[in-house]
């Protein structure tokens, strides 16, 4: 998909919320349990009932992975279900790969060309020839590691590297990256008054900022350093809108939580000139 | 699988060889395609020709995902085989895996608990909440890239964090993490004389050296700067034993060039007290 469908989806649906999909078969309504594919049929109805209020959906690759052949048939269901029905709808695996160069490629090749995700989340560790690997699927997008919202990302990523820290080297850097122009970054909503910083770096990139709601974090804070004239963010919420209920309701639930954020941010974009 | 007996194998068969099944439908000989399962067949053919002369064998997950559920299959094929037919082989998922803490759990869970390796490779940039639930799992290794053998390590890891770099700073820290005697390390073997200052760091860790052969680096400088009173090593070679041939007697070239190098890890274990 390229950038501008994005953008367009968000103006038209006034939101840029993008809905995780960690399905956890200890989590989801004990009546879906009966179905010959319980992920799946959580999934579907999760969709059904949240797009008219999301703009993307990201799998967590983890959640199908733990459950081995199952999960990812799963997972493959899901893709193409949303694929199918949603194309205009951005799908991101949240998978966090990177490996050297011929490593990477097969990688893409799972997620690009096995599977047909929009985009994929990368760790950049091992560095150029780790990312440039997924660049080189046009209409893709390769969403980086940048400053991650969990308690760990003080252990390096904040660390300094010369004068800056590692994560706006890692921004830096991979600006000079082939084919950078489809890189997106990961940034923590727990630390929102560092993307003032990092929109110093990366002026116009899509951020995908995880951690509102269950990993705390403000959706005004992150959009008063991070939105762009183009919007320039997705903002992920996973179990605050599966899991709000896990009755019969857990659909509508769902919908009315995520028709709640979507509310919340058409008042951000409302704010734009 | 605990420390004393990946030692105790490598003592029994003179080799610290891993082999990695970096398996690749394009460059299998011709005549397996025709098999229900060319990359089971390929991989068994390999395993029962090569076992006598290594202590590993490293599936690269890429390889398998690319393929989708197929490739995924052959994987569980793969690892089921070797734990039924060779229990005393250590087993490395070759995954690069790592989130947050709960997503973690579930790689963990994906790789030790629905599959049954003995340890998997774990990329460290989002600290220790997304390293930990690795090591939660009692005998099971957690290894964790510090130094990789491609040109991109030099984008970060190699860069100065304080007064060392990256990866001294992320095999230091690591060692704080709880669990940590379960860690292992990849250092790519193309710095080989960095080995010695990494000693320095984690005198005993087990290593895992890939880099040797198709990726250059030599055996005696590894063994020079890197092996231990317990060995310490771990030392892959993937393209080079897997391709030697893509004939019929593809399995006995592989054979050959497995026990060419058991015997040059022969001659560096005789040098050891």
């Amino acid at each position: 998909m390229k950038t501008e469908h994005l953008i367009s989806q968000i103006r038209q649906k006034k939101s840029f919320l993008c809905v995780g999909l960690d399905t956890d078969l200890d989590k989801i309504p004990a009546h879906l349990l009966d179905d010959e594919d319980p992920i799946f049929a959580f999934n579907k109805a999760i969709i059904d009932a949240t797009h008219p209020y999301c703009v993307a959906y990201k799998p967590n690759i983890a959640f199908y992975e733990a459950y081995g052949l199952k999960g990812w048939k799963s997972l493959e269901r899901t893709l193409e279900y949303l694929n199918v029905n949603h194309p205009e709808i951005f799908t991101i695996a949240d998978a966090k790969r990177g490996d050297i160069g011929n490593t990477s490629t097969r990688y893409a090749k799972a997620f690009f060309d096995t599977m047909d995700f929009d985009s994929i989340t990368i760790a950049p560790y091992m560095g150029r020839d780790s990312v440039e690997p997924f660049l080189e699927f046009g209409d893709r997008h390769t969403i980086l590691l940048a400053l991650t919202s969990n308690q760990g990302a003080f252990d390096f990523q904040t660390q300094k590297v010369g004068d800056r820290e590692l994560y706006k080297e890692v921004l830096a850097t991979s600006k000079t990256y082939k084919g950078s122009e489809r890189l997106m970054y990961v940034v923590g909503a727990t630390k929102a008054s560092f993307l003032k910083e990092i929109r110093q770096i990366v002026p116009e990139s899509f951020l995908l900022v995880p951690g509102v709601g269950a990993q705390g974090g403000s959706l005004q804070e992150v959009c008063k350093y991070g939105i762009t004239k183009d919007i320039g963010l997705l903002v992920n919420s996973s179990r605050g809108i599966l899991y709000a209920s896990n009755g019969q309701d857990f659909a509508q639930v769902a919908a009315k939580k995520a028709k709640e954020i979507q509310g919340e941010m058409e008042l951000e974009l409302a704010k734009l000139p």
